[in-house]
């Protein structure tokens, strides 16, 4: 059976028809702006007609950011777009006038469970994926099963506290692992470089444009590539967080693969050989236990719309 | 279908009958040495053949205090147990010449299913065990299901980090949750303040006979019981840890219900009341989501016996 | 002898000449510019041209929120006004034609000594002075001297780090003691409440006029004095910080007193018991050593100006 | 003027004539016991009597290992000696019947004193003196003046806080910076390794003749000498958390130098280059101020005996 997946952004939605191997068959896209929750419903009803005219499709699954309602069928909250409480299934089969199952994930959730079904996890039963973009998600797979909680907001992994007194967190918090593991947080500490010790930050200030304020993540990793000691470290500062934090998680869920992805990924062992280290350091019952591998997200942009698709099979 | 229990303690094992319901038909129990791992074969076969002489039984769990494979049928590493890659399954029906399906589960792992099934968790899908005794144990159910993890040893709660550079762990590593959220970390606090404020602690030092180290948790709780403040401010900073690790844990694992259990739930709201303050003042995305409650766990001392039963029956 | 004491504030300049009992027999003021330190020269010259009409003055102390060089003649570094390396000293006195002797000191050691000779702790040979306003500054004083450091830059107390991994301080460092013991730190905690557990933070917001952003610590300290759960809990957790802070600090400089100053004191007992309290647990070797009393500086806005008087005519 | 230096440790006294120019120009000792304080007394008059036979000498200097009183006539309580607010002046007059000039000195305040006067910083007037040793002792001298506190125990750096819930002291407390700057810490997580990954720490294990107890800090910095990558992080750990600590203290104190003492400081840099590198990294306002060298101390075991002889003669 065909799926359709429909990846709400900021700014635009994306859509593709889904195959049960995980291979698009056809996409499209609309504009749309976060504060018009009711445009983002029409242009998720037009993405569907549009797909589903040329392909038989049995459900369609949405990948939103935000926390998603136990039953899969409303967003409670999301930071960036204008959804409180709101029942997105139900507005769209209102303008469908049909009863096509839709299903609501997580955006989060949604790219994991591709990666688990179709990447990097696909050989494994239990993983944990984390995803280190502005922020710090993730999702849960335990026993084959996507851990969505009581209330579906489970995985919100970046929240889980690391230093007590921490760096102040837009949640509210202090000390949330996002803070420390996230590309937030890898131009925060290369700015706070740039301010401390200048001297050692002439690379990451020329890629900026000689402009603190315009350094971005990516700077941070192509100025590493290049060899560059201080761009090195702090991706390794970054990697040892990461590593850290996955430990604690470990504890918990016991996971066979540690799956990395978003776009600090990018920066690959840059990245991952630190947080493997830590990870050793860390894990505790090491030396009675094996060991789950630390490995990069094998898809890219399409997990969400993937996922969500696949989900929504089920 | 009745299941046989098995609970190995360091010293003694003890066994029931087990119907259904969780209900508890009949018991034994053999006196063991850690040391002797045989011996401890020999003593599970005996109360099989005690308790299936008169009651027909389908499959023994037994519930052991350590790492256990994935396959549940051996012991991967037990801290206070001579185990060591021990395939206890395959020894005990080498004495017992007889197939009956013997599967070994994590002590804590088999109460928090006992909890889950029969206790106070009884009626949600989604649940946390912390176990407060000595260390910190726990469990995790998923949507109904036991979080075991890839190679069975998820749910070591107690070790995951709370505190960077924090408090040294029996485990090897630093700031493990149950050096702060134990009745050992509550006694290595009460202690230290008996050599730093004396004053304060005068009720304390009475109760354990003026000897310092002669202090054990049950005086703290009975200290806290009559008003003591000391005590009274030591429970609520253990229970402090408590809300807040189990804040942490929440972000990943959303779950309805935390049930604490361990000899230091006898505290009940003198620790639980600073719990849940913590908690909430540390629950990423409050007034959002429901919130789960944290509640007295309501099975005791069998629930490690009933647990391993009814897994073993499943 | 007396002495004009000068406090540069970053839109005006306050004058005063000062007896030797540290009163204040006549002052004057200027508006002045942060960014036109030329101008600055010349306000100082013009309220040492107009005091010293009346009064004979034997020296002028300029009291500056900088980095002061050791000498007391320049000041190194001020983050609020534009002086880098600045001769304040020689450019004064090249406009007066004169050499009178001008002393440039920290505003916070300006205070701190005026605290010292013929405030709280006067009776006192060593004391620990914490300034909490909107950040926190302070003086040091050992064995009746000021600690000035090689280089004049001691005393920068508030970027003493108390949480490895902590709160970004303006300094580009992390986990500052200002961070958590300040006015800044206090209204930022109070406006996370009001985010995170609104329903306890009614009384906050009313004060705001139902703008978090407008939140002020003034605000607070109103609350708590009013009797508000909220508002007393996060002026004790200033406090504990506060407290903690001053034991570490009391380890290296064993005070006879701690006396606290800044606008935040104005909370009184609210602030300070639970700083006592903090102090109290934390201090190294209690009950074999004598205890820092903590005590509510007696001298107000005119301190600055004081201090640096009676410190120039030494 | 000569003066004598006594330094008491736990079973034996050793004792000097000192010149003005620090010069040891004779030596005696004797074996004593730590808890037969009158036979302390006796000891410390012998070797004065011996002494002051061939020398003319005009003051004794008694350097001790506890809280010396404001007054330097007493000891008000020693960790490894019976003394407790113990009248050693009183009592070595009485035996002498003499009133010659007795000072009694903390230890480290003594050696650092030497290192001041005598050694490394024999050229700045303001240093700070840390004595990495089996803890983490030190001395602080402000323009030129030793800085003793309000009751003579200041400069008990070790037990400054570092990390807020960090690893217990034996003072009672809890993150002292002696937890993680000392050779007990080194050793100590020199252990933690050897069990979390004994397949790094192959060479330590050996040193320590395959006995985990048995390994020293020696052990330790021989490994590290030779290029053992385990033990080059122990101590670049080490010096990680001298240097920050380090900062810490600068931003109170503002010492034109850092000296580093005691038997880890053998390590020489692989000790103090990351101390160094953490220094820079953590010092408040650098980049605006002159920043103190880190340098190892210069006076070896006699320094206690030397600063006792300088400090009584002045």
């Amino acid at each position: 059976m065909h799926a359709i997946g429909v990846d709400i952004g900021g700014t635009k939605i994306a859509a593709g028809v889904v195959d049960e191997d995980g291979t698009i068959l056809a996409k499209t896209r609309r504009d749309t702006s976060p504060d018009d929750v009711a445009g983002i419903d029409q242009a998720i009803a037009e993405v569907y007609l549009e797909l589903s005219g040329s392909y038989e499709v049995g459900a369609v699954g949405v990948a939103a950011a935000g926390f998603v309602s136990a039953d899969r069928s409303s967003v409670l909250f999301a930071p960036n777009i204008a959804w409180r409480d709101y029942p997105l299934r139900q507005r769209v089969q209102a303008i469908l006038q049909d009863d096509v199952m839709i299903v609501v994930e997580n955006d989060a959730n949604a790219a994991g469970w591709a990666e688990f079904q179709f990447g990097a996890a696909r050989d494994v039963d239990d993983m944990l994926m984390l995803t280190v973009g502005t922020g710090l998600g993730g999702a849960i797979v335990s026993n084959g099963t996507l851990v969505r909680g009581a209330w579906g907001v489970a995985a919100e992994i970046g929240h889980m506290r690391v230093v007590p007194g921490g760096h102040y967190c837009g949640c509210g918090h202090e000390g949330c692992w996002e803070q420390y593991a996230s590309g937030s947080a890898l131009v925060r500490d290369a700015q706070a470089t740039l301010i401390i010790q200048p001297e050692r930050a002439a690379r990451l200030l020329e890629l900026a444009g000689d402009e603190v304020t315009k350094l971005t993540g990516p700077h941070v990793t192509q100025a590493a590539q290049e060899g560059d000691p201080l761009a090195v470290e702090l991706l390794a500062e970054l990697g040892r967080w990461l590593g850290e934090g996955a430990a604690s998680a470990t504890a918990l869920l016991d996971p066979a693969l540690i799956v990395v992805g978003g776009g600090v990924a990018d920066a690959g062992d840059l990245l991952l050989a630190p947080a493997r280290k830590a990870f050793d350091e860390q894990l505790s019952g090491r030396g009675h236990r094996p060991e789950a591998a630390i490995v990069v997200a094998s898809m890219r942009n399409d997990a969400g719309m993937v996922g969500a698709a696949d989900l929504a099979r089920r």
